[in-house]
């Protein structure tokens, strides 16, 4: 089965807020090779489009994403080298992806229902906020079938405490969704099925804002987070200098003023 | 109008407990360049008193703390630079206030009372403890204003964990005392109008302790966080070693002894 | 009183689990040099034992492990330098058993009852995962006399936020097991009596797993966290791929295919 990465992923824009759809329903919306790279590309082009304020990323049918596409990873086993390079290939590509979206000007917010696993798991993990529904669930099971959860664990451990990463990751359990929200996984859960209304919510909560003020906070969140204090400080201090001196937050001060004033 | 150092933060010492009052209620605690110099100077002080053992920062009025005074910034569009020399300047001043704290010999703790927001999150985030009336409120609004709250999120990304911290930044949403409990801003959550009697109680405790020791750990505590596991543990060895060959320890045990025999 | 190694520790096998007990109750299994030594010949020997899968740490008593034994240690004084020499010897052996538990090939599991206290605290801090009995406390208490517990704080501040970190090495304060839970010191707790059986169960379900594959996983798990983002994932991806042509990812992934072909 071929498939185009229009069918694989939808997009659809809506009041600054595009929508991803990840929609490969019946393979549990596993990353392939394809799934990745619509995802890359999508990511690619929202780097550069003005009109998105927020980005939200959703799932066709009852799974989010189960994760990568074991069987298309087990055909490459019959190259010489045994799939060596192809699977580096494949977690690299899946990394970028990961990567892509705090390097991404845009907010980006999961809207989860069903499972999130392994990849899928990650793929949450990655995102700036995420919302559930109330019966996801989220698991990091490559254990079970002897392939750590090595890359989705870059992730999730950076989002959970220690204990509550690696338990995960050694025991395979599921964490539902009261769980995910307590141990940081997500932002808010909500009733089954909520999840992507109260995502879009979210977004066009967030695409009301400056995106110059958003962009450049974003990105020095996660800039920061990597420094010692010291420099995280001297590094905010810039960015919030120049902000101050951006249209944005003048125009926004003046409001401010002008609204008491009232 | 024109306010000095003395009528922007009082100062008042008890059986080793400095409480720190931030008194300019008209403008919600606002860290004005005065209000941020008279923290400085007042750390600067507290930093060689050896009669204080712990410090408390409270407020007077409604408001812990609104954050920057955007008045005061707003006058400083008129420069030449349009402000920007005189911007970088607050920022550096104000990163030098919030690290202070942690550079303070004597343990600090926030006692917040209303809302804490922006810069005034930060100064919660920065402390050592923290509680809470359980009406106090919590925001990183700057996104509202076009201003995202870059250097607070400095601190507050250091208590939060990650999805909890972006939260905050984007969306401007208020935590009150029970959630900010949970992401881990405050400590405790007690009555509201019991913040500073709460604050005193556990600085008092603290005050009864040795100061070296609390001293050497506090700085070890903040040394250590911002190194690889063995590097931190080599480091923390050697303050160990030291503490163990002052007097404050070997009294300490000796008493231990002394009342265990009893 | 002399005590041999075997005395101190006791280490019992069963499908693939090894428990090791300490057992010097009368002490409240404290970690004196003896004690130290005999886990850290332990771990060397679980280190090379293909046949252990997962270590569980569990004590004789009604106490866990109440840290140092301050006995011997008030003893070193007596040395020409003060004990100098023999304190740094100490602390250094500490830090050592507390790190060979994250470098060891195996998940080891804290199966906690009564107090853990200081370097007690630090040994659970220091597991990948821990069980708690409901009665279980923990403290970090060396504030009180005069020797800030240090080291514990290395492992302690890489579990909990720091608010909360510095809350118990401040106030010496003992937090409950379900305190612990919400904070993440631990990541069950169960009946009174109850963490024994509770951690080796989640043990036995570890040890059914791919000991390759929990190896790798734990290793990289521990490595990628002092990275930043961009080289975590890189190193992740190449251990990612190693373990993917493994003999058990190849095997797992089969019969995951073989299950759901039935």
């Amino acid at each position: 089965m071929t498939e185009s990465a229009e069918t694989l992923l939808l997009r659809s824009d809506r009041n600054g807020v595009a929508t991803l759809t990840l929609d490969r329903p019946k393979a549990r919306n596993a990353l392939s090779i394809g799934m990745l790279g619509a995802l890359r590309d999508a990511f690619a082009d929202l780097a550069g489009d003005d009109e998105v304020r927020a980005v939200v990323i959703a799932a066709e049918g009852p799974a989010f994403c189960a994760g990568h596409d074991l069987k298309e990873m087990t055909a490459f086993r019959a190259d010489p080298d045994k799939g060596a390079a192809r699977f580096a290939e494949l977690f690299d590509l899946c990394s970028a992806v990961m990567m892509a979206i705090p390097a991404l000007p845009q907010p980006v917010i999961a809207a989860v229902e069903g499972i999130a696993t392994a990849a899928g798991c990650q793929l949450v993990a990655s995102c700036d906020l995420a919302v559930a529904g109330a019966e996801a669930r989220f698991a990091t099971p490559g254990v079970q079938i002897g392939l750590f959860c090595s890359t989705p664990m870059v992730a999730l451990s950076r989002n959970l405490s220690r204990k509550a990463a690696m338990r995960m990751l050694l025991t395979a359990d599921f964490a539902d969704a009261d769980e995910a929200k307590a141990l940081g996984l997500v932002n808010d859960v909500v009733s089954a099925g909520g999840a992507l209304e109260a995502a879009q919510t979210l977004a066009a909560g967030i695409a009301t804002r400056s995106a110059y003020t958003v962009r450049v906070g974003k990105r020095a969140f996660y800039e920061q987070l990597e420094m010692p204090l010291a420099e995280a400080y001297s590094h905010a201090g810039r960015v919030m200098t120049e902000n101050m001196l951006a249209r944005s937050a003048e125009a926004g001060i003046d409001a401010f003023f002008a609204k008491r004033a009232r």
